[in-house]
Parts: C-alpha cells; sequence; structure tokens
C-alpha cells in the first residue's frame, strides 16, 4: 500500500501571473468529519528563472516572516519577477491558528517529524507534502523563524550546514545575502528532522531566519525580514537588484550554536537573567539567578556561561524547570569556511 | 454567623527583629483534603516608626516586584530601620507558582475581588486577609505590578488617585520619591476593587508600580524596584537616606491613562505594532495593523491611537482578539494636582 | 461602596439616527491585563415610540436569533421607524464566541444569574448592565432563544408569566402579535433568573422565542424570526403594518411546560426517540429507549411520557445520563388567561 | 521482533449458536495499570453459509448501526440463519463510551489508521485485530456510519469502489439489496486508510452506510437500517428472504461524492445553509452565508455551491471555520458501472 | 427576590413505609439546557421517633458511607424501625459521580459552602437544600465522611464540638454509641462553613465519621460503619437494640486535631512517611522526608512531629507540594468534656 | 536517513569514581524551543566486574525503586564496589515530574513502546536510548516498579521469562537473591514491547519489582527494596556479602499471573473488595461487589474470581469501569524451572 498525498488545490503551478490560494488536506476530527485544513499557498511565476519555496508558520507563534511573506503575496507584481516564487507563509495551519509553536491537533513539533508520512497524523502529512511535493519543484527553500513563545533570539539569519562544501558555500552565500545583522551556523544538536536539514538533502539551496521572539511582533525584526527577502530575491536573480545595487556579499562575522551555548536551568524557579541579548560574554560568568519566590528566605541560584561569545538568545517567561533552556551563547564559527 | 479569617502564621507581628515565615490559609481541594496555602510573609521590625505593607504577586506573573522583595527579605539588617516592614513578595500564592495572572483554583483575579470574602473561594479570602488583617497595621501600602503576560509597560511608579486632596498629596509624594523614570496616575477604570483602591479607603498612603512586562523578568525593570524600594523606605523615614541624600521630590511629568489610550483589537489576527514603547504619538495616527496570517490575500486592518501622548503599553502576544488591548497612550495629567 | 457598572460606549441612546458599535466591558485575565468585552450594541432611533430592547447570544449556541438581529441592524432604515430598538444580538459575548451556552471565562449560565452583580464575575456583570443600564430605558423586552446544543425545540414564542393580569395580558398579546406556529408559557420552574423574569419584575413588557436548536441553525426557524421580528415592531407601532394590514391577534391555541413536561434520562446510555417533535402523545406512552451500546446483550431501558400533550423538545446529542431531558411534551395551558 | 494481536477472547469462532461477549485489548494507563478494553463481539452461527462481519461504533458518536446491531444481537435466533454473523456493533469501544468520533486514548480516528499496528497505540491495535484477525475469516464486511456529530447526511448505503469490476458489482449488489433510499459510492477522497478500503483489498465484499447523524439517533434513519440489514442478510442467504420475497436489486439512481463536492467555510463565523438535505441544487447557486455574530455591522459571506446534483449532507453546529465542510453534494455517478 | 429551592421530588416525607427516589435539582448546562441533577434520596418512615438525616457523598471520593447507606436503604424492613429515616447516600452527587471530592460543575467544595445560597452554583443550591429544607425535618444529622483521595485516616467518629454543654454531651453520646475504634474531636479550624457545624447551629444532634481514605474501599472500615449506623440507630431508638444489648456508652478515649497536628510539606517532592496509622509519636520526632527524585544528588529534607500523640492521617499520593499535610497527629482532648 | 540518539551528557561511563549527572534528551516543545530533558543519571564504578544498569521511574508513579536508588547514589562509596552501577532512577523524567504513569508529554507508557524509535516522540526516543546506548552497556538490567496510582500490590519481586532456560535460571536465581516476601513471574500477557522483555532480547540479567503502589510511598516496600538492592549487589559481587552472609538462594515458591488471574469490572461504579492482599481465595468465590451509588436502589453486581491463589494486587480507587482490574490472582507457578 504505497500512499500519496491526499492534499488537492487549484492553483497550477506551472502557470505564469499570480495564484493566490490553498492547498487543501483533508482532516477528519470529531468537530468536521469531512473538513480540510485550508494551508495558504500562493504561486507567483514569470519566465524563465529559479524556483523559491518560501515558508513560513513552520512554527505557529513565530509571525514576523509569515507578515511578510502575506506583504510579498499581496504585493509583488508577476511581470516584475524573473522565475516563480511558491510561498507557504502559514504551512503548519493548524498551530497558526493556535499561535501555538506545536500543532493543537496532534501535538506534534512540524520541524522534528520531517520527511513526514502520508499515513501518520495531520503534522506529518504537512511534512510529506512539502518533502514530496514541494521540494522536488524548488531550487532554494526559505524557512522563516523567529524565537516563538519560548525566547528572544537577535534578529538574525541561520546558515544550514551541508556535508557537500559547493552547497554549504551555495547556503552561506544565501545567507550573507539576505543581509541580516547577525549570522548564525545552526545545527539543531545535528537533528536530521528539520525542514532545512531536510531541504539541504534534497540538494536544495537552504536560507533560515531566526527573527525576535517572544511570540510577539518585533519593529525591528520586521524591517529586517522585508528588507532581507527583497535581498535574497534579487541574489537569485528573480527580482533586479536594489536601488543601491547589489547587496554586498562580503562575508560579516560568522557565529555558531555548540554544546556549550547553552545556559539550562536547574531548578524550578523564576529565572532573572544578568545581560541583555548582543552583550558579549564568557565562560564562568554569572549569566543569571533562579529565583524562588514563594519560599523567599531561599537564596537564589546562579547560573553560569559555558562559552564565549554573544548573548544570542533570552529566555521569554521568567518561570523556568529544569532543563529549559535561560541563555544561548553564540561563539565565532570555529568550523571550515568553504 | 460573622465569619473571620481562618489564616494562622506563627509570625508575632510585634516583635522587633526579622521573621521570616508563612501565613497558612486552609484550602480543602480533591489533591489535599487538610491542607493550607502557605503564603509567605516576613516582618522586620525595630523600635519606632511607620508600618509600611510591602506586597508583590498580586498577579502572578509579574516578577521584579517579587525579586526585589525578596532581596529586601534576606539582606535588610532590622537594626538598619526603623519602622516595621511587612513583606508579602508572593501574596496571591497559587498565581505566582502557576506564574498566571489569575488564581489558578477559583480563576479570580484577587486584584478584582476586594475587599474580599472571608466565606468565598480562595482568592477572595486572600484579599479579605489583607484588608481586614494586614491594612489595619499599616501606615503605607506599596503594591508592585509589572505588565504581564499580555502586556509591556514603561518601568513606571503608579499614583492611586484620593478623593482628600491631602491624601492624594501623600501618594503623590512617595511615588514621586520612589524615582521611576515615569509616573503615571492610574485609576483602572475607576474600579473600586483593586487592593490599592481599597487601601486608599481604609487611609493609607499607597504606592504601585508597573515594571515592564511580557511575562519574564527586565534587566531594566529590576533595577528601577531595587532602587525605589530604597528611596521609598527612605521617603518614609524607615531607612536613612541613601548616600546621595534624600531622594528628590522635585515633581517629574505626570501622566495619566484616560478613557481614550486604548488602542483596541478589531479583528481576530496578528497584531503588528509600528512604535516601540516610550515614543510620541497622536490621536489619528496609525498605531499598528492586524494581519489576517492564515488569509494572507486579505490586506491587513489598520489600528489608530485615540490620544496624544507617549506609548505606555505595548501588547506582548501576536495574536489578538476584538477587545484586546494593543497600545495604551499615556497623557499629560490633566486634573488638579493638589 | 456601592458598585456601579463598569462598562462604556460611545452609543448616545438618545440620538436619532442608527448606531451600531460596542458596549466595552473591562475584563483582566491573563490573556488580556487590560482588555474589554466588546458587546456589539445598535441604536436606531426616530422620534417619538417606544423603546423595545431585543437581545439575541444570551446563550451562546443559539444563532436564529443574533441571525436575525444582525440583519435588522444592516437592513432596517432609521426614517421608517417610530420610536428605539435597542438591539444586542450577542449579549453573552463569550459564550457566542465559544458556541457555547454558558460563558467560557467564568462558566455560568447568564439566564440564571439575573439581576447580576457588578462586583462579580464577567456574565454577572453583563446581567447587571442589563438589568441596571437597559432595563431601565426600555418599554419592551425581546429574549431570542432557541433549542441550544443539547435540543431541538418546536419553533414557538414563548410567554413570560407575570402576576399582575394586565401584565400578563401585554405578554401574551404580543407574544400572539409575533406569529410564531406554536405558543407556550414557560416559567422555568419558576426560577426568578432569568433575563425575561427579572425584565417583568422591572415593568417591561416582555416576548421570548424558542427556536429549532441542536447547536444549528434552521432554515424554517430562520424563516419564524425574520417575520416574528418585523411582525412585534408592527404591533407596538414601530413599524407600519405589514402588507398583509396588521398581523393577527386571534389567540392561537396556548401551550405550557408543567413539571410533568420532562421525560428524564434514569441511566448513561444513547436515547432513541420513539416520536418526531410535534406529534401527540399521551401520558403513560412509552417515549424512547435508553440503549447500552458498550454492552449489547443489555435490553435497553424503555422510558414513559408523564403529560398528555405534543413532543415539544427532543434531545440532540445522542449520549444521556441520569437527569438529562430527553423529551419535553407540551401541554395545552390550563391556568387562567386574562 | 514479530508483533501479533494481544487480544483475547473467551469466545469459540468456529462453534454453533449464540455467543455475546467480548474481545479484551490490554490497556496500560494510569488509570489502570493492567486493565483492558472490553470491546463487545457477537458470534452466530448455524452450519453452512457465509460469513458476515458485521461493525458499528467505527466513529463512537454514530449511533443506529450500533443500536440496530444491538437488536440482531439479542433478537436472532441462531437456529433462523444460515452460516456466521460476527457482530461487532462498538468496535471502537473508547470512542463509543465517550461519544466522540475519534478515540478519547489517542485522538485517533479509526478510520484512517489502517491497516493499523499491533504495536501502536490503543486505536491501531483494534484496527490491526481487525485487519489480521476478523477480515480473515469473513466473506462480507458490513461498516455503518451515520453522519457524526458535525453533519447530517441523508440516510444512505455507500459503495466502496474496488479495481476489479467482479469486486465493484459484488459491492453494488449487495448495496442495492440493503434497500436505503439513496446510494452513493464514496471513496473517501482515495485515502486507503478506511477500514473498508482495507476489506476490498482483502477480498471482502463490502457494504457501507451513512444515516443521518449530528450526533444523534434519527426515528427515520434506524427504521432503515433496521430493515436494510434484513434485507443484506437475505440477499447473502444468511436469513430467509423477508416475507415480500427477495429484496429487489433494481439498481436505483447511483449518486457519487466528487471533488467539486465539497461546500468550504471560508471564514470564521455562524453557517446559514438555505436548503435542506435532499433538495436539488446547480453549480453557481448560492449554498448559505456566513455571519459574524460578534461584529453584526459586517455583511455575511455568501458560499457557493460547485456541483449539479442534490444536498446529500448538512452542517450540524452552526459554528465554523476555514475548511469546515458546510454541505456536500452528491452528484450522479458518471464512471463506468460494472 | 426571595429565593427558594427549586428542587422537587415525587417523595412524601410524612408518608410512612419505604420511598426509595430522588430530588432534582435543576441545572441549565451546555449538555442539557433543561435537565436535573438526581439525588438520590430515600425515606422509610413508621410511626412515632426521632427523625435522623443520614447523609454520605459530602465529597464525592469517599466511599464506605454511601455504600453502607445504599444497603439500609435496600435492606431495612420499615416495620422494623420506629420513627423517620432521610437518607441521601450521594447528596453531592456530581462530585460522586466523578469520584471527585469538589463538584465538576462548578469546582466548590459542599463543605465550605454551607449555609449555602438558592441562587448560588449549583454546590450551593445543594447546601442550601440541606439547610433549609432537610435540616428542619430532622432531630439528629449523621454526615459519613472517609479521608477522601489525599489521605487515609484511622476509621474513626467525630465529635461537631458545640457552644452548649448539653448539646456536646448530646453529640458525644452518640459518636460514642456509634462504636468506632476511634473518636476525635474534628472542628475544621473552627471553620463554621461545614454541614456538621451549620446542623449544630440548627439545633441538631451530630454524628461524624472519617472511615479509612485514600479514594478507595477499604475492607475494615466498612465494618465499622455497617455495625456503627445499626448502633447509632439503636441509641435513638430507631431500631431496636442488637442481639448483644445496647451498645456501651462507656466513653472511650477522646482525641482532638489542635493547630499543631499537622506536618505540612515544605518543598515540592515525593514525601516517604516512617510511621503507620496508629503510632504513638511525639513532637520533635522525625516524621518523614521529602525527596527530589528528578534531583537524586540532593539529599532528602526531613519533616517533624509538632505534637505528641497518635498518627491519625496518613498521605495517600507520594508527590507533595508545599502546604499539603503529611501527616495528623491526634491529641488526647484537653477541652473540658460536658 | 539513519536516526541516531541526540541526547548528550558529560557523564564518562568508562571512569572510576561517581559521577552525579544528568543525560540531556533534546525536547523542542512550546513552552520552551532549544530545552531538554534533564534524565538524571549517575555511574558509580570500581575496577573489574558486572555493570549493572538499575532503572526507576519507568513509571512517574511508582516512588520506592526511585527512593531506594537516590539513596545508593548519595550513599554507596565507589571503593566499596567491584564494577559499574550505572543508576538511572526518573528515567521517565516527564512522568516522574508529574508523578503520573504515562508521559505528560506524549501520553505514552514508555514500558509500551520499546524498542523506541530515535525519530519519535520524547517517550519513544527514551526507550531507544535505552535500548541501544544503555543495554548495550550492562549486564545485568534491573527495572524498580510498584503497583502505581491504579492498584496496590503485595511487595515482591518479578522473574522475567526468557526462552533461554539458561537465561531464564540466571534471571530466575537473581530475583531469589533480591529476597522479596513474594516470587512472580510475570510476562505481561506476552507483550514484547516492556524495558524487561527487550532486555531479555538483549541477552541481560533481568530483575523486576512490584513494590506496593496505589500512587503513595510504603513504608514496608521502602524497607523490602533497600534490603534487595543490597542483596542483589551482593549477589553479583559487586557488593560484599552482608553481615549476615550471602543472601539464600533457596528458591522460594513461585507464583504466575496467569489469563484467568484478573477480576475485571463488568459495570461502571465503586468497587468493593471483599478481600486483602494476600489472602488465598478460590476460582468462582466472590472477590467484590460493584456499587451503584447514585442509584441506591440498585443491588450490586458481584464479581468472581476465576483462579485459585492468592491476591495478588487490589485495584485502589473506588471507582471502575468496564474492563478495569479490580483484583489480580497469583497462582503456584506451573510451568517448568529450569
Amino acid at each position: 500500500m504505497k500512499l500519496v498525498s491526499t492534499a488537492s488545490t487549484d492553483i497550477d503551478f506551472e502557470k505564469d501571473g499570480k495564484q493566490i490560494g490553498f492547498v487543501n488536506l483533508p482532516l477528519s476530527v470529531h468537530e468536521d468529519a469531512w473538513g480540510v485544513v485550508p494551508i495558504p499557498l500562493t504561486v507567483i511565476k514569470n519566465g524563465k528563472g529559479p524556483t523559491i519555496l518560501l515558508q513560513g508558520g513552520n512554527h505557529g507563534d513565530e509571525y514576523e516572516g509569515p507578515i511578510a511573506l502575506g506583504e510579498l503575496i499581496r504585493d509583488l507584481d508577476p511581470a516584475s519577477i524573473a522565475g516563480r516564487l511558491i510561498i507557504v507563509p502559514a504551512i503548519n495551519l493548524p498551530a497558526v491558528v493556535a499561535g501555538r509553536r506545536t500543532s493543537p491537533v496532534d501535538d506534534l513539533n512540524l520541524n522534528r517529524v520531517f520527511p513526514g508520512d502520508h499515513g501518520g497524523t495531520i503534522t506529518a502529512q504537512i511534512a510529506a507534502y512539502i518533502s514530496d511535493v514541494l521540494f522536488p519543484m524548488a531550487d532554494v527553500f526559505v524557512d522563516l523563524h523567529s524565537g516563538g513563545s519560548s525566547s528572544v533570539n537577535v534578529p538574525s539569519a541561520a546558515i544550514e550546514p551541508a556535508a557537500d562544501p559547493a552547497h554549504f558555500k551555495r547556503n552561506i552565500d544565501a545567507v550573507v545575502a539576505f543581509g541580516a545583522p547577525m549570522v548564525v551556523v545552526i545545527s539543531n544538536r545535528g537533528d536530521p528532522r528539520t525542514s532545512t536539514a531536510t531541504a539541504v538533502r534534497a540538494g536544495l539551496t537552504v536560507v533560515g531566519t531566526e527573527l525576535a521572539g517572544g511570540g510577539g511582533v518585533s519593529v525591528e525584526a520586521l524591517a529586517v525580514v522585508r528588507r532581507g527577502l527583497r535581498n535574497l530575491l534579487a541574489h537569485f536573480g528573480v527580482l533586479p537588484p536594489g536601488k543601491d545595487g547589489p547587496p554586498s556579499i562580503t562575508r560579516p562575522d560568522i557565529y555558531e550554536i555548540t554544546p556549550d551555548a547553552y545556559v539550562l536551568a536547574t531548578e524550578t524557579g523564576v529565572f532573572e537573567p544578568l545581560h541583555l541579548n548582543g552583550v558579549e560574554v564568557h565562560a564562568g560568568e554569572p549569566a543569571g539567578r533562579i529565583h524562588f519566590l514563594a519560599n523567599p528566605g531561599r537564596a537564589p541560584e546562579t547560573l553560569y556561561y559555558r562559552a564565549d561569545g554573544i548573548v544570542y538568545v533570552r529566555r521569554q517567561p521568567g518561570q523556568v524547570r529544569p532543563g529549559n533552556v535561560c541563555m544561548v551563547v553564540a561563539t565565532p564559527y570555529r568550523g571550515q569556511l568553504p
């Protein structure tokens, strides 16, 4: 029994012009026996050129990417581009509607179930649709994340590692072209179940972002992603260069997230950070304190950095449990750059 | 059947020295038939002087006040003070433990049930304990709030109105002495069910704060409250003046929150603010846009300011529903200042 | 401490013309510290004439009334009326948004908390707003119910009893003028905590409806309420008579719900009704059977009618527990009609 | 590690007579470490003849099938039949007990997890038991559905497609013999994960039904299924022909559900249908309107049919979200009938 | 607006013989608009004699009392008694059906809302029915508790204090006559909102029990309550003396629960008791240890007794939070016995 | 795409001495995007000797094993042992923190998902870590269970069957050496998805326990497991023999749990057991009664034993549903002992 996607759409991926529509993925639940999950999908196509797959809403509480993609969908004139854009600004629709990182339908994190399963629950089906239907059409994959409800990041672009140096270089060049204030290699501890890792395995050039967070919408991060998307489309020749000419690809400092980057909570309490994002810190310095509000006679517990670098992420909610990430330090990339 | 509080404590409110302990309020629930809610309470007393009641955790997800009160509890030497401090840093303990604005036990907002009810559910009992047991012992009431999970405020001190001009002046002078970067008259739309309104009715001098928010802990706001509490105790003569002499009581600009202050969401979607906190804005200007991520073909809805002033509060979570407060504008106080 | 409503609105109840707006009732919850519940309220006014208060959404899962009131709001030309309409089509807004009989905020049934309490939880505050602010402005109160998620009624109009025969007659005449297929005296077992009972105590002429149900929207019931509202406005002289002249006030048969009307489930299982709504039945006849699907070897339990009359209500969900109403029989009214 | 079913039963499938019992499937949960799910199973056997597997409760809120199967279990005299009936009237027992479409244990829809997995969660184990244990014993599979809580269908019998024309014809003939007022080919958008599709792959003759719905029990639909089951058993020679002779197998009109059949909600609101089930409609005609009760100034959104045919399904709950099925149109079958 | 109970029943409290029935209390909820809570109530009456009100299910997870009262209901021959028994074995029916201490409808603890409120939520209405309808008919009130889900008690009978020594003596004599292995004066920290405290204020003779617990059914405690009820009825002359003659009223040792009785958890963890129930312990001795399973390097925290006496209660669930009662020590009664 | 564990730890499994630390397993959820599950893991190693893997917290509400392992972790002097102990006292950390049998993250029972899946949800990942990382390092696997929240067992040690008689004998000898009051062969109905069955397939010598239960901590069972662990380590030569010499390996009576062992509830109600644990009973004797508290006129239902033996398990919560295990009888082992 070979399973294929049961998704359907009225959109013709090969037609020039702009089509704003939906991919309907059947979902039979108590509240709707024969209903669908209507995932918004837009194709903007004109003549020859690469296919760029632009994705937002991988996690449902990361908003800057979906907002900026919505603007592209409404504002881009098909005549102004060369190639094809496939834009899915709210790919994990149930999570986006809920404003949750994970799907309220099956509690799964879309970015941990790739390459997906057409016979699985809805989140696995979405992943399989991306892997089996969208990736084969695309040359470039852009996955726009923010920090989510639990953390606030320095607005930045993320490089997905690739085993092949030429592939890795394509990823780096594209990320640099995006033009974010900071550039970080993020491998998610080597987890192969993310959409970007899967896209690399499928041969696509990949660009990621981490844009502020806290479950909110950042004025500054929105400016970064709006400009970055234009830069990126110019980099791939889909849009003409901006009025300032082609974005510089002088390589900025590149950071990475190493296993020592994480400052983990060791107790249940309320975490007080000692530094703002972007500050330079060193291994062994205090990073913050866990306070015990229900027992104020108890002295707070101090947490320490384990790496040298700059504060890249701070936890948003004050409450912590053991294992929660309180701070993340980005360190200068030590690997070999192609 | 006259009801009295069933709370009990080993603390002797009349004894000199420092006593760190708990007030136990019985709560008979499924998980514990005969248990108690152990609300932390500390008394630090030395000789003559006013009684200052310092409260944190009125809402359970506002952390800077409780953290700073915990530091006072652990650090203050009784010999260094003149008078009595009654410190309840986590007054709504069930909410503090849950990290929620409202109580997980009865879903009530403590700051909307004053003066409370000894025969009501636990939150009403806590309010009644404050009203009937703690207020009669105190001269001054300090209620330390932050913005909570849903909003981020300009760190500020709040003046509770009082009908009697002399009483109003006492409140203003104390708030000014606290030394926050901004001072705002906040009347909660005239709701008499708050702890500060109830304290004013009981004749106490009252000081409030609104310190950052977003359900997190702010580095900057913590600095404000730590300094402010020392300033305030000096103002009342409980602590000697700081090394810089008595805190200035030169009156800063005083703001207020008028009925036109609120920018309310009109649709379900994701709100993009157009300004940062502290920015000057004017009635009629766009305040932000509500985006429809699940339907990107639909143009966003613009919201407008209805007052002139500065942005005092922004909503933290991106998701909004009709009626949610997106932004709050503080306008220069127009009433008569005593 | 005398409490008054903290609700506010931009609507001027005394101004001629049509104003479509909201009453904002503050609600401070975890998700929104300073937000409001925006209850839609429309005033349509022209010259002299009675004030008719039209309410829908008392229960949040009864849709025909709110739909028909929305149409009045959008369609009525103020110039065509004489008097004032105050229309609140979704009075229990949180319940309407949730599609639930009771409020998701405090789990209360609005129609069991009258006359309400300005210091209570949100549902009690809504009731108090109606009782203290809206009722004093109105001459007539129309409360549009359907059966709700749990039951399907014969579309009908409901007469609220009144101790004063003249008052009772006014109620009967108005209900008859509404022109529903069936007319029933409903006293909710004498409960004084409903909005209609409270309106009668306040001296208003009162009209109720029960329009289909099952948590859905009925094609037939919508036709009844659309026509009925026009008839009613004509009855009170707010609209001119319809093209067929004044609606007949020949009194139809009037039914009532007596204590014996209810067929109650006695076991946990699935109820099979033996009759459709509108069928004539007699005390002692089988009304239905409770089946035990998890234990099919057990014979079903038969329930019996306890009154003569016609089937007025059937339960919608198959599942029942002891005490659930399975069927309700309407019997010819036996009281004295004024 | 080859997994087999851990289910056990005292029933002897090869013994003549009637055995009413249970299949116990172990389920180790917090509330019962060593307990079982007792799925009711009855075998009625007499001499030679085909084995008919009769299933109800695939979805737990579809009641007419389980009720009628319970009556067969209690009423059929084994001496009156020729062959074997295996009756599982509440196959997804946890869902039946909960009255929910999907299982409360693992939130899975049984009819989307075939062929199941003995090592999976409980719903997958039930599917695997059916696939691996029950299907190999049976010649015919009857799966009795209703519309469920979310929709109300025209009471009808459903034909499962089969690639082999002879097999397809066997299915058609059996469905026709059932004698429902309407006959529809339903392929669930080609999903191979249903019990009926799996039974076809296993070579069984398959009959389905869709009997009313709304989460309730329909007087009319019960009459259809009671008569239909007798007709079907006569068709297969398990029961003698009814007193009116063998049921007619003159083929009625056969309908199908095409991809254009579904009228999908495009907004969040309350759906008003414009037609009753069974009405003839045409593509392009209005099907209904979505009303915005919380914002009555906004005009409703009209939805349109996309196919010619008759209204086969209407949604029961008034509330809709984008992607919900509001109406389904059955069109005359256009494929080749064997 | 004077509120009275809306409860109704077919039972005639003045009729001789045995009537097993229900009191129906209307409850209008989402799942059932016009339904009732059917509280089982039985009257067994014969000639002259006192009226004994026997109550179980005050808390819904305390089973020995309800089981024993059910046996009385089924087994007692009316001809064998003199007087009247009013038996309500599952007074808080929603809690009993849920198996929870508190009501699943409104989350209230019935034994903390007396004297109740006919206009309140369902639990308050039940209390008001007891206070206003049942207490005025009764001479004696028997309230059968066990420890509940959270604690296991030494099976015992409980004396409710009364200000009037003669009343207190009546209570003591009745409790002693019950014949439990242990007798304890329990005042619930002086809380006047219990059913027994309310009954005393109404002038009734009152008997309580605490029978094992842990949310289970105890073989031993059932034996105690079965025998005790017979003893009690004999004590009041409703039943003839048992075959062993009148139960002895030689006063056993009487214990009490003082404010120092409770060993409270101070940390979140798992509590290990060091003693079994019934063991003699002394103030200052270790009572148990709180273990930190998620952090096994941390040494456990020891808790100490604060009173001399015997272990009367141990907590059932291993998990504890600060404020949970871990152990309760019963000390010899130090008050004056009448 | 070959998946490997993403778990990481600072512990060096090959180093002599005692290392108390954690294995961090990444878990990306709404509340913490980049956090980990910190599973406590301790290695105590000295010189040559076998590797014993000691596991507690397989189910999160079984406390005696984790408590005793925590004591070993804190108390054992590495110098006193020969070999290596790998101690994971809270292996299913999320369940242990929640005090639930199953994981609150994915609702899975860890002991039903072996051998696990590195790409699955967190519980499957934990199982895979044990199977793929820990088992290959170990010679002996000790899995310490208690009865859990739903049942109370006779404190006992459990023998895992093994197909190879020599392997089976190793298991038996180790279990006997543990020295529990009772020894039972438990095969979990042949389910291969448990940790102990998986360990046997991996060739390890396996020891299990069932120590009291009810979700509490048993004074007696703690004594059994403390002594048993010392005995076991001595049996494998990791600790020197106790002061009483080597524990006896005279084989005690060995029991087993057969398919007839379980007394299953047949109705929803409250179960009254008729016997205490440890009592000898016979097939056909009454085991208990199910009472119907909400309907006391209905006589209770009696359940019967189906096997001869001793009562090994009784259900803790009084409430039962069909399929719940009420009692379990252990019968003398009838298989061949190696």
